[in-house]
């Protein structure tokens, strides 16, 4: 079977899902959990062999770590499973309704998107989460896994395919038999078969499959993110938060990498601030200013301002006020997450009406820009681009609405 | 200027707009409307141009009618933009509110997309509707018109930037200077500066720009809607439903092209529902036992089923039941608009629930599927992509969300 009739073969059994009541999703989510939790041994089994080629192939320990499963890891695949079940529906969920003049119903109704194709590179606990958000919101998956995790995928996909086969539903989640290059590109075209691709990993992945994709593509490219000390912030509050937003978790895509300050605050800020992070062993790219208050840091360049670190890297800047400020953001802003800490109202106002990223904190950490954080649930990803959805994506961003219109005969004139 | 140069400068002007009041945006919108009637002969000798190359081109009388802009179409030029201006406002509306355990206030606050492309064919009033719905929802816009309507689409958009001038906005709004079709080709890759494309024409440039484009393109493709008569449905509203659907208005997306009639009504359906058409001049195209009622029916091919006609011709199948109904607008539907005509609850529902077009339409003419009809105001087309939106595509279509985190200093432990 070729890679488009795979695609068929999963749209064709999709078709079904919008009229699976939730409780049977439920119930094969939970049966998922517990075939997984079985098959534990089976699956270490495969996902020692995808070690071993690691190794021999000379893979990073940090991809090494991620492509482990252990027994935790696997537990937690579980439990994820079981955590969706215990999520609301959103297949069927009326989003709106009210009566025309003619006495036509008019209502949104919550459909699957149809099919999601899932791009991902190494971690294989992508195709649990993937399988248990897509199948709970009623969508078909197919499946395209990285080459280092083909053992694990493999056999997780078998396992959920397992149970689904049970209730006559096997082929509404597939996987690419092959993690050649070409199928990537061949998803990016089946038009008829995807309704969209979400790809899940490094830029590079994602930007190539935005260039040749003519399927609708949601994209998470990255996050620079910014937060701006305002004049009249609380500074104890803006160093913590500073802090919390750097340091806590620098790898991922909410962590601070441009920290903003007000002039007028910058001497009773900044030294504070610079300490903290020298104990946090975070270097500091700063602005002229910046540099003044301590030797250690470095000139920032305009491509440090336009970096997302994704480390223990910090870039600062002392503007002469908020217009300054979100000058500066709209610059180079990849539309992730922008924070303020502010007491003046106005201020927060303006800041927050005049930048459209995915998500704009007020007093609080960039970190929470998260699915889990924000009551979502849980996230296939945040999405930076604006069509369909915009910052994190849970199970009702990967469905639709379609009109319903109940009339008693009407006609137009 | 190059189209990316004129890309960036609509950008750049168009980041103000979120923070631009209701009350500037109607004002502006009403301007904008009494300088096009002031300028009516202005309007029309550059609309006769247009219309002396269309008739050296040969251009047919279908085209030319659509391309002249008589008093009363500048009339309605006007209204449109009037009442654009008395609707509510999407942007900054807040779509969702909560809190969060930790005492975060999580809002989804309406934000404008961006910069909106359009491209469009013949008729110029689109320059206006797209200007109108686009500048209202707070977007930067890029218009890319046909070479048919030039002029026309030339002294529109002067006349629209002519009142933004006064509010020192003129830039929102630009008209690619030319029609070459390499335009075409240069914007649906301009993914810096804009954030979606909408094309208003025919399939054929629809499918092109899907084609080539990175930028993400809200398309609306074809309407091949079906309409089931089941069983139970009250015969004399089917008639009058299904001639509706058909005939009012035969040559737009959301006209009736295949009736499907259950077996059991058949024999008291068809022979009215024939004579009826046939009064009408469309043509029917049957399967043979809707065949068997009129030597006039011609049998109906795979094609047929398969065709938007947008014409008096009407495809005809009798099926045993509700789901051999189904299973057919699986197999031929567009995602437009499907109705059933019945009194079973149960079949209602299995009916809306196993489709998932844009728009289920029960007991009611399939003609409701429109932005107008279904309340939105006005429309900027009907998407039958299921991203981003789906159906009817009103102002807040023309918006997504952003989130907004407003803490009292909560930072991720």
């Amino acid at each position: 079977m070729n890679l488009k009739q795979l695609g068929q073969l999963t749209k064709r059994a999709s078709k079904i899902l919008p009229t699976i009541s939730t409780e049977v999703k439920q119930e094969i989510l939970i049966a998922m959990a517990a075939q997984i939790l079985e098959s534990a041994d089976q699956i270490k089994r495969a996902n020692q062999q995808d070690l071993e080629s690691a190794q021999e192939k000379g893979l990073s320990n940090a991809m090494i770590d991620r492509l482990t499963l252990t027994d935790g890891r696997i537990q937690a695949m579980a439990d994820s499973l079981k955590e969706v079940a215990s999520l609301d529906d959103p297949v069927g969920a009326i989003a709106e309704q009210y009566e025309r003049p003619n006495g036509l119903v008019v209502q949104r109704r919550r459909i699957p998107l149809g099919v999601i194709g899932v791009i991902y590179e190494s971690r294989p606990n992508v195709t649990v989460e993937a399988a248990s958000l897509c199948f709970f919101a009623g969508n078909g998956l197919l499946l395209r896994g990285g080459s280092e995790a083909f053992h694990s995928n493999q056999i997780l996909v078998k396992i959920l395919k397992l149970v689904l086969a049970k209730y006559e539903l096997e082929n509404v989640i597939n996987m690419v038999p092959n993690t050649d290059r070409s199928s990537v590109d061949e998803m990016a075209k089946m038009n008829e078969e995807l309704d969209v691709i979400i790809p899940r990993g490094g830029e590079g992945l994602i930007r190539r499959i935005y260039e040749i994709a003519t399927v609708p593509v949601i994209a998470h490219y990255k996050g620079n993110c910014h937060l701006f000390v305002d004049e009249s912030a609380d500074l104890q509050k803006a160093l913590e938060i500073t802090l919390n937003s750097k340091v806590q978790r620098p790898g991922v895509c909410n962590a601070l990498e441009t920290l903003l300050v007000h002039e007028s605050v910058a001497k009773d800020f900044l030294p504070d601030m610079l300490d903290a992070m020298a104990q946090q062993q975070v270097e500091i790219r700063g602005c002229s200013t910046t540099q003044s208050y301590s030797e250690e840091v470095v000139e920032a360049t305009h491509e440090d301002y336009d970096t997302e670190f994704l480390d223990l890297i910090l870039a600062v800047k002392v503007v002469k006020d908020l217009p300054a400020a979100i000058e500066h953001i709209q610059t180079y802003t990849s539309d992730h997450t922008e924070a303020i800490i502010s007491r003046d109202e106005t201020n927060i106002e303006a800041f927050t009406k005049s930048l459209d990223s995915s998500a704009i904190v007020v007093n609080a950490s960039t970190r929470f820009n998260d699915g889990g954080q924000l009551g979502l649930g849980a996230e296939i990803g945040i999405s930076t681009t604006k069509l369909h959805s915009f910052g994190p994506m849970g199970l009702r961003e990967l469905t639709t609405t379609k009109f319903v219109v109940t009339g008693t005969g009407q006609v137009r004139e």
